[in-house]
């Protein structure tokens, strides 16, 4: 019987996963090496070796509302896309209410290989500041190092980066635009905060160049009328239809749609993968800044010499300095050999939790996950499913289930799946699976025949975390009043200056309605044409269990 | 006649003056203050007294082809929405080709008052950096001196401010975002400039505030299908709608467009004027900077302490600096006085050039004015036509005539006319004007029926200054390749990666004409509804004149 858990790390996987240790009357110990909670989130004006960081104006590109941990919404006031210190600030002040702070044990270094496996149980070697050696015990032990803890420089891949003479860097080295003076800047590989620190290095650097071998989809944060893009698409009822139709139909309605904004042709963005087979880089600014020619987009790097990049298509920018941006997703090197193994390109893990292979389930790994949603409330939904079974409620399949459905898994990924990218869900799919274990999934079924009101907003509002505090353990009393005043907390920040006010909430409805119409008419009329045979799976999916 | 003249100024106004000066045979001598040409242009570290400053990053917010001169085109590869630096270096290139620069006298001091009037003819006064004055006699002046040469800073009527320990600044001594490193930022007034101070300096400040009394209407340079918004919508097709059909049509429309971007009440900036009534910010980022708080937009100032400012809604803004946008429309301090007269708010000139109650026509004003578009080309229509007067190849009416047209103008403007924006014109029309009295104004009839390939691009294409060269005198044999190659030299600055092509021109055709059925069809419709008298003048505004 498990009672004692280590959790490693204190960022938000780990701040959530005390948190549920907690909430089952389980005995969590977080070791953190820093001298702070946050993980990444804690900004550092200099880099360390081996931690993953940020600089300094960054700002997350999800949703405050699609972020907020599950019991406890961000407050009302905070703004919609939050700055890193506002962040770190909703981690605070989420360990204050939920009095975590007394289990996190700061400035303790894990050994590598510290943890040792003796029938279930596991032994912790830690390392004090002062270089005194302690060893626990514990039960069980949940990883919430996170997935990103090596910084990736495969620039050594390019012939000549020896004789380089500018300045090459990671992105975890950079901090600020201002370093940028006056430089010409090669960044390698396009990603969000690529785009962001060539948009912003711009307004100092002499020229900017984005070297792309595959290209992007690049979305606005700001979408339709204004809302944040994730309240606006990562709905219940838009994940229903993306199980409904075939997934070339999204694809082709999306880019259409995201081309009549900008043609990716006409930017040199356009990728070769399609919309939804891959995570977009988000960024309002970058079509700008590439219309200004602030961002020249390149191909591929194929050469380095002592000042010069070369490109695949024979062009050069010279004088220039190099910066990388991908970070290799971290192994976890404190885990005994063997613990672990690959499938693919991924860690073997059961649905991204469980290693599969151990006797005794009581290794869990929550917060290596990446989807196009917030990696917060999947690690707590993580954390929520890990402690279920570690206090025995729940059972795992067996190892050789197990296995399968890992190599299963893998194999279906629906984005592609890639050294860089090796960890992606679709996060309704994920978030549903997972609430499913431990039977905290909404039953729209169950809403529509008791609370048509919730119904509604569960349905076409964002899938917001709170809908998994509606029912099973851990339900929450104000979830149901935190999914209903989800909007009216996205709106507050925005209230600064007095305009003839007008009410989204309810005149959405026959837009709704039409909307429904509309797509429904669209897919149906599309599916009539391409896919005579799936209707029939529509009412099973509306309504997919009871509750 | 006149032979010599005298050229105040050598921004782009004062250089196509000259050149336009140089067309006509005339000899004309440019005195520059500054030992640069480009006038505002002309980026400087440090900001002088009583000269437009820029900042480090700025950017035009009017795209290459719409801001071109009319016979020397940008170069292709120049990209579309141009930084300072690009900018100067085209007038360069301007000066350069056309061999202007050995009529410009660089460092020369405009006195107060230096110009005197003699039967028509001019005494310039001038003094040189060694303090000698010189005395130069011409038969013409044109004065070139821009609209912005005086900056602004209302603050002064803000109770409180002389007890305010803060800093606080006018944009012209803002030069860029470093400088407000952790402070806290409130810019009076919403504008293009203060936008983007706003949205570059977040990357420092630890909060923007920006106050707008007035609100504004926010729109995006990078417009449908990511083409410039200028040359998508600055079209003659457009400006024929807006002559036929009543204005409310056009702003209820492009409201909602707008408004389905990001809602203008949602993001506090919703003004109390229509779109249509005064100039947009245009700024792409703003939005964004709104919804993740980096901006927060307040209501007008009220009241200023030693370290805060009072918003009219009572909230207050703590350990703020102070930054102040409008410049103040110059006047021309270097005239002698009563040559110029006021009418409202405006500074009376006929068409924006001539003082109407001079006895001789040997005045000019170029470039003081202000549309939605660029004040190149229409500097350049302006110093065309006023050197056809100086030499005697047009009429200016009566005196009388000049002054109730002026008052008429002032009457009719479109655009709210206030102390900050007296100079509005609009676009087309004011061009086609200044083109119709020198018979430059391209015929539709005459394109129609002899060139049906450059008659589509003039009536759906961006109205580019070339148009104005396919005629009369100053005809350009390269107009016509110019207009049919704008898209050509729009599109080649993002050809910077290869990705596979689309041919937009040729595609353009079907959706152009859907477009047009539908633009037509709700118009009509619209008219059918609201105002049943307007058809009959279709087909005369369609095509105005024959060649």
């Amino acid at each position: 019987m498990v009672r004692t858990v280590a959790v490693i790390g204190a960022g938000p996987s780990g701040l959530s996963a005390v948190k549920s240790c907690l909430d089952e009357d389980l005995h969590p110990t977080c070791f953190e090496s820093s001298d702070d909670l946050g993980g990444l989130w804690k900004f550092k004006e200099v880099s360390e070796p081996n931690r993953a960081s940020i600089y300094r104006s960054l700002t997350i590109n999800i949703s405050k509302e699609m972020m907020s941990f599950s019991d406890f919404p961000i407050p009302a006031d905070f703004p919609n896309y939050m700055h890193h210190s506002k962040i770190l600030n909703y981690f605070r002040m989420y360990a204050e209410h939920f009095k975590l702070l007394q289990h996190i044990r700061f400035q303790v270094k894990k050994k590598k290989n510290c943890l040792a496996s003796n029938r279930g149980k596991w032994e912790v070697v830690t390392e004090k500041l002062d270089g005194k050696e302690e060893t626990h015990v514990f039960d069980a032990v949940i990883c919430c190092t996170g997935h990103y803890t090596y910084p990736n420089l495969p620039l050594r891949d390019f012939p000549g980066l020896d004789t380089f003479q500018g300045r090459y860097f990671h992105s975890w080295d950079y901090k600020g635009p201002e370093e940028m003076h006056r430089k010409r800047l090669v960044i390698v590989g396009i990603s969000n905060s690529g785009s962001d620190i060539a948009v912003e290095s711009r307004k100092f650097a002499e020229q900017v160049y984005m070297s792309t071998r595959r290209g992007a989809w690049v979305i606005r944060q700001v979408s339709d009328d204004g809302i944040p893009v994730d309240m606006k698409y990562n709905t219940r009822f838009v994940h229903i239809l993306f199980q409904l139709f075939p997934m070339r139909f999204f694809n082709w309605f999306s880019e259409k749609k995201l081309n009549a904004m900008y043609d990716h042709t006409m930017y040199a963005l356009k990728p070769k993968h399609r919309l939804f087979s891959q995570i977009p880089v988000i960024n309002d600014d970058l079509p700008f800044k590439i219309l200004s020619g602030a961002v020249i987009i390149k191909p591929n790097v194929t050469e380095i010499s002592s000042s010069s990049v070369f490109f695949e298509d024979g062009s050069v920018a010279d004088k220039v300095g190099i910066f990388q941006q991908h970070p290799h997703p971290s192994d976890f090197p404190y885990l005994p050999a063997n613990t672990l193994y690959k499938s693919g390109h991924r860690v073997g893990l059961y649905k991204h939790v469980f290693p599969p292979t151990l006797e005794h389930p009581t290794l869990a790994v929550v917060g290596f996950i990446h989807a196009l949603g917030a990696i917060m409330p999947q690690a707590e939904m993580q954390a929520r499913w890990a402690v279920q079974v570690l206090k025995g409620h729940k059972k795992l399949p067996s190892s050789q289930a197990m296995v399968k459905a890992v190599e299963k898994d893998t194999k279906s990924m629906d984005y592609i799946v890639s050294k860089l990218s090796p960890l992606q869900v679709d996060f309704v799919s994920y978030m549903d699976d997972l609430a499913g274990e431990i039977g905290a999934r909404p039953s729209l079924l169950w809403l529509l025949l008791t609370d048509y009101m919730l119904f509604k907003e569960v349905l076409w509002g964002p899938v917001t975390a709170y809908q998994y505090r509606l029912t099973g353990p851990g339900k929450w009393d104000g979830a149901r009043q935190a999914i209903l005043t989800q909007f009216q907390r996205m709106f507050q920040p925005l209230k600064t200056r007095k305009v003839e006010e007008v009410n989204m909430a309810s005149s959405g409805g026959l837009f709704k309605l039409s909307l429904t119409l509309v797509a429904g008419g669209a897919a149906v009329y599309y599916m009539h044409i391409r896919e005579p045979t799936l209707l029939p799976n529509l009412v099973s999916k509306l309504f997919p269990q009871k509750m």
